[in-house]
């Protein structure tokens, strides 16, 4: 397992992610799949109870039995705490550790393969470690059966906390049992546009699935992507539930925002193409952007180059921008830090120059 | 003098009008200049006392005078009660006829000299006769000469209701005395953009002069254009008036705007840049536009060009716009009518063509 004090060099945050390259199934909606487990450590309390130096044991502990299990080729080990606080963001976008792993100043950690991206373990977040798989498109099944081998292999290496009654425990309660959760991000600028998103809220809510921004929990919906993932943990197999999600679930998600895309095409041709036409006038020209409105634009960018509506633009080239339009990667590929009217002229620079 | 049932065919509706050129003195800024006289035949009552009878009678008497009087080398006369509803809005739109003019039914007219539309007279509008000249640029002493000129051919020809107290007699008390109304087309994009356009409102208010939109009286403020014309037409003579009007008041604030253009230029290159380049970018990618977006975008636009922020456009080409945008015109340039709807989509593909 390697080492890196500054991962993420110019070129690797200039390099798309992965699980935005549109592959695997149903790409035109579901742009990601994503499983991740929590896991604790028998011969330490939870987190909140844990000392410094006993987080320093965890670290190192842990570290060492992902390195024996030999989770992938090449494994990145990250000390998150010792980054600076760019590189943590930059990680935060990227989807490899969340907006609370990147705040603490207490010892943490992140395992993550290279150059994939796809495996991944943040080491003392809220639970000791907690191990994710994401991939490009609907693939939830293979994400879930990459992270359950991940998890067998570590388990040789690692003694969890486990209680035949409640199953894995977990330092929240709301995630004791299986302790997993699945997740899809979709993209719905379809749904929106008809004004229809309400609908999708509602029956996601009703079937005990939470539906989320682009950076998961608390985080406001941007660009028209929505994440949906499991509430609840306890009492349902996974396999039952991974089932349903995938098989049931989103494709009703998905076969819906089609539908509203034909909709659009059919009955709302001009308006759909005066908003997609105007987004990428707008990204060519516009010489500010907010992460916003960037995000919003390049939805309906997207939405106009899968409909056909916008030709001679790649695909991959807008939606790995989601990602490259995000302040840490800004900043990390101009190699300095910037105020945020700054950030904003790079932003406008960035998108004018990827979308000429 | 030559008559039409139905002027400005397709051709002459898709030819700019002499005013948009951006000719004269402080062209920049002042758009256009114009006087208007009002005056009434002796022999007559005011019109709102008129019988129909009395009306055509009225219309024959100064189409034969304004013949006799020789105006121009090209005068046509226009009965504007036989004209369709689109030929008459084209009237307004080229600022040949108010909107009052082109709504009733009753017998009324116009004479206008050709090509140039430089010289018009309205008849039986509020005052049996409604004289104007309008010209390019800030030219009000020019037009002034012009419109007395031709008042002074006419009284040759025409018995002018007059009162050596009070001097011409007019249908609204706030029209005698010199009845003159003097007008300046002004281009504010710069003060608008800085928030300070309230000054001159404020300033024009304390001066009493009025400060209106793009179409007179009653009307909005679009494309950062504002009418600023005199109030009081009593008690100052019209030499005094102008001069102040010319040589003093509209110096300033052209002055004004053209430091707010500085400002923007040098305290707020990026926004100002910002604003132009996506006002072109929306203009040349958009399929639906409304009138009054059309207007603020190529107002901005034309800051941009007279600033050097936008290259490769002619400034006239985007000036001239904002007449050939409005409905009547698109309606008649495309040769039938349209709904609302399909203005716009007609709205958005002229200005996409245009600015290519």
């Amino acid at each position: 397992m390697s080492e890196a004090a500054t991962p993420w060099s110019t070129d690797s945050a200039r390099r798309g992610t992965e699980w935005l390259t549109s592959q695997g199934a149903e790409p035109d909606v579901v742009i990601s799949s994503r499983v991740r487990l929590a896991r604790n450590i028998r011969q330490f309390p939870f987190l909140i109870k844990c000392s410094d130096a006993q987080r320093e044991q965890l670290l190192t502990l842990v570290r060492s039995g992902i390195a024996q299990a030999q989770l992938s080729a090449h494994v990145l080990w990250v000390d998150v705490h010792r980054l600076s606080a760019i590189e943590r963001m930059l990680l935060v976008e990227r989807h490899l550790i969340s907006k609370e792993h990147a705040k603490g100043e207490t010892p943490r950690g992140l395992a993550v393969s290279i150059p994939d991206e796809r495996f991944s373990v943040m080491v003392n977040e809220e639970d000791h470690l907690r191990l994710q798989v994401i991939r490009s498109g609907l693939a939830l099944t293979d994400a879930f059966r990459q992270v359950d081998e991940a998890d067998d292999r570590l388990e040789g290496h690692l003694d969890y906390a486990y209680s035949s009654r409640f199953g894995y425990l977990t330092a929240c309660p709301t995630n004791v049992g299986t302790a997993s959760r699945m997740s899809v991000m979709l993209h719905l600028p379809a749904l929106r546009l008809l004004g229809e998103i309400d609908k999708v809220t509602r029956a996601t809510k009703d079937m005990g699935l939470a539906l989320r921004g682009f950076y998961g929990e608390g985080s406001e919906v941007a660009g028209d992507l929505y994440q949906v993932s499991n509430q609840v943990t306890l009492g349902k197999p996974e396999s039952i539930f991974l089932h349903e999600l995938e098989h049931e679930i989103i494709p009703k998600v998905v076969q819906y925002e089609r539908l509203a895309r034909i909709a659009l095409l059919e009955k709302r041709r001009r308006y759909t193409e005066d908003a997609c036409a105007r987004a990428l006038g707008i990204l060519r020209t516009a010489r500010l952007l907010t992460p916003d409105e960037a995000m919003s634009l390049l939805s309906l960018v997207r939405l106009g180059v899968l409909s056909g509506l916008i030709e001679g633009l790649n695909e991959q080239t807008v939606t790995q921008l989601w990602v490259q339009v995000q302040q840490a990667h800004l900043q990390r590929v101009a190699d300095c830090e910037m105020d945020q009217q700054k950030r904003r002229e790079r932003r406008a620079d960035v998108v004018r120059e990827r979308l000429k």
